[in-house]
């Protein structure tokens, strides 16, 4: 963080961070001095971030040690210089990580943003595609889709989970028992009036809880569940 | 927005959805009542998301019009239902809008979030995958972070863009023009020392300078730069 000034904002920038699980935070000339009562208080869960932040008086300093330097703004400047999205930068920070070439990420002053001598130190400028008719971030927030961005370019969770607790899916033959138990049960009770139609409803009925993808719970429950309507009507009750 | 309890993060919720391009706010039980000055104060520039916001009384009411809801909620409860990433929640909510299927997403009050009576109405719940170990969002951060997937699932930005404002790249003939003075300086300067090195050295000084991909104005002033050092040495001036 480049001279940031609130101490609130770089305690909620270090949150973000951890959320994102980064913790090398680094900063140049923070307005109010290092260390500051303020951030502290508003990392509230992330004081590691704040107990291992480093200070810096210039920039150059800051970021001697490092391979790729992405810096992030909102603004285009007048600078010839690569501009990418938060996913290519994700991309190519994790690239880095992997050759061990040392990343880091740069973030100006609240609302100023970085001067052109820190952007111009950076290989690429990172832009948040966002509404361009209302695209303000407070810092917290650009860190928080950066490292966003960074997180998940590694994660690896399904796009989809059913998670189940301590119960599993039914077996197939649960499954089958069910949903003969409530065909017996629609058969009783005269469902399919139509010979001809009984297959082609048959297959619609059991499409609706297959989709379902139902747990050995769930089958015990809607076995509960015919056998009871069943009985009210004096049904089979097998 | 079920149940929201302080107007600050309304307004700050309404700023990020106004962020992501979002604008149709529902409220339901906002503890505070509403409006709410506070919720104003923090939506600055998101005015429009707060004037348009509409109370319900009950979360049945605020979705009814609804075909897909989606339930964000940073905790796996005791219900089986898939669980999604903000990514997979993002391209379901665009393939329902293509098909005029209204979506809406369900955020339930800071700290507790949702109840399973609220979560039970969505297709899916939303986990933001973060660090395992410090995950906390506040609910502004939650809308920033799945509106911005949103967002992004439609956006057409490049990976990486270089801007050139008024300007344009040279042309390769202008670049050849400047990579011959550059050539013939070196010749002059017996910077080529070995003449069997000298096509691996040309090639790879051609490089450095083909990689950067120069704009009209850089080759002139590279131009300048070597037209300027072989001056001082008394070079060939070309």
């Amino acid at each position: 963080l480049i001279e940031p000034q609130l101490g609130e904002n770089i305690g909620t920038a270090a949150r973000a961070m951890l959320n994102c699980g980064l913790i090398d935070l680094r900063l140049v000339r923070p307005r109010d001095g290092w260390p500051n009562r303020k951030a502290r208080a508003a990392a509230a869960g992330a004081d590691s971030v704040i107990d291992q932040a480093r200070l810096f008086s210039t920039t150059a300093e800051a970021i001697a040690d490092l391979t790729h330097i992405f810096a992030t703004t909102a603004r285009h400047r007048d600078m010839v210089k690569p501009v990418i999205t938060p996913h290519e930068a994700a991309v190519r920070l994790r690239t880095g990580d992997a050759r061990g070439e040392a990343c880091g990420l740069i973030f100006g002053r609240e609302r100023t943003g970085l001067t052109n001598d820190d952007s111009v130190r950076a290989e690429a400028l990172i832009t948040v595609p966002l509404n361009p008719r209302y695209s303000s971030l407070n810092l917290a927030q650009a860190v928080l889709l950066i490292g966003y961005e960074w997180y998940i370019a590694a994660d690896e969770t399904a796009n989809e989970t059913l998670p189940l607790g301590d119960g599993r899916l039914a077996t197939s033959g649960e499954f089958q028992e069910f949903f003969d138990h409530l065909d017996r049960e629609l058969e009783t009770a005269d469902f399919y009036k139509v010979d001809a139609m009984r297959p082609a409803m048959r297959r619609n009925l059991r499409n609706i809880f297959q989709r379902a993808g139902l747990t050995d719970q769930e089958v015990r429950t809607l076995r509960g569940v015919v056998a009871r309507l069943s009985s009210k009507r004096g049904g089979s009750g097998r």
